[in-house]
């Protein structure tokens, strides 16, 4: 396949969690942080889920954040014993992490106007590498932050999406790839030769096809992506001609 | 956290598919699999969400299997021009593929009881590389195929899981861990401290904390895993006489 996306930053998501490997939570964050990553024109290219385990979370950011324009974490950062992502990223940049008074400030605001205590485990929230920029949590308070090219956020999903929110707009992202689907109402292994073909005579195009069943019948939806809006009209004309609507 | 697992088959998961990191598709695959492989004895440690590109394939099936006991993928095995993972497969593991004849026959039956055509693109379906072991497909016939420590599904979603039936029976799983969970309404800035103390105490057990929200209220969901179920009942009593039921 063609890589249309070349212009677009490339991003990584680390996904922290033992509950989710072993089946106990079904994850919810990838597929909110894939759709806007995609309206937003960065292009999501591997996420990783792995355990609360240190030495996996540091090697994972290394890797990932050497090898992507940015990474996005999920989990890891609440009160709990269990929750190392924070000491972690710090690690793996080798940065002093330790409370910090305009995150700390935040936070005893918020239980000060709850009427609940700030306690010592809440006061680990606003542990902060040193050079990192916060991300608003406008739901629990305690803040996300970025430091360097990694983007650390809670697991809670409304708070995720609630981080990401606050996120996305300081980010630069490319032309977000347009794209348009056919359904036809056959099976891929009707579908595939014709489909090849088209997709040699449009290289620069990302032709995909994702097989379905409604129904007891098969089907295929084709999804044609790319930048350029006249090419991928022109690729839909002839998928449709080769598979005429019903 | 400790590791209670040591005893049991580690595994990674490797999810191949443009699709879901376009946000396009919510994959369902990885929770299925980890509730399986949990019930079975095996330890799912990663999960590695990749697209449909060769040399992304070939790079992290090669680390997966050389760090895990086992690698499962779900993805790619169809016949379009976009399913490449069979091929990468063969290639990680410098080994020779072509069609292979048992399977083209299950497929040729299949197609023709159906009263379908066997194209050229089906047929790509019954490459499989030298010395793999197939895996039963009840549902759409062409088969999955383990090499090595790879097991190779098909990624729709009730394929993979007929898939997983067929193949878990033959691997061998380790004890199960055993877990209990206790629902404390209350949130985890409050829990954290006692039930850190807690996980101290209990070296061989591993305790997690999962926060909810539920109507507006907050919530710690506390989860003890082990293998020894009398140590698991002893930290629960503890964790009870913490929190006591409301």
């Amino acid at each position: 396949m063609s890589n249309p996306t070349a212009a677009m930053p490339s991003a990584a998501m680390l996904v922290i969690g033992d509950e989710i490997l072993s089946g106990r939570t079904r994850d919810a964050n990838m597929h909110h942080l894939a759709g806007e990553l995609t309206r937003h024109g960065i292009d999501l290219r591997e996420v990783r889920v792995i355990s609360d385990d240190r030495d996996a979370i540091i090697t994972a950011l290394r890797a990932l954040s050497g090898t992507y324009d940015h990474v996005f974490t999920s989990g890891g950062i609440g009160p709990t014993h269990d929750d190392i992502t924070a000491d972690c990223v710090a690690a793996a940049f080798d940065t002093p992490i330790d409370v910090r008074d305009d995150a700390r400030a935040l936070m005893a605001a918020h239980y000060a106007a709850q009427g609940s205590e700030f306690t010592p485990s809440r006061l680990r929230m606003a542990r902060i590498p040193d050079g990192a920029t916060l991300i608003e949590n406008p739901i629990s308070i305690a803040p996300g932050f970025t430091l360097q090219n990694v983007h650390v956020m809670a697991g809670v999903p409304n708070i995720f999406a609630a981080m990401v929110a606050s996120l996305l707009p300081t980010l630069t992202g490319g032309d977000p790839l347009m794209s348009q689907t056919y359904r036809i109402n056959r099976g891929e292994g009707v579908v595939a030769d014709p489909l090849r073909d088209l997709a040699t005579r449009y290289p620069d195009l990302s032709v995909g096809s994702y097989p379905f069943q409604r129904n007891g019948a098969y089907g295929t939806n084709i999804v044609i992506r790319g930048s350029d809006g006249a090419r991928i009209d022109a690729a839909m004309v002839e998928l449709s001609a080769l598979f005429p609507p019903e």
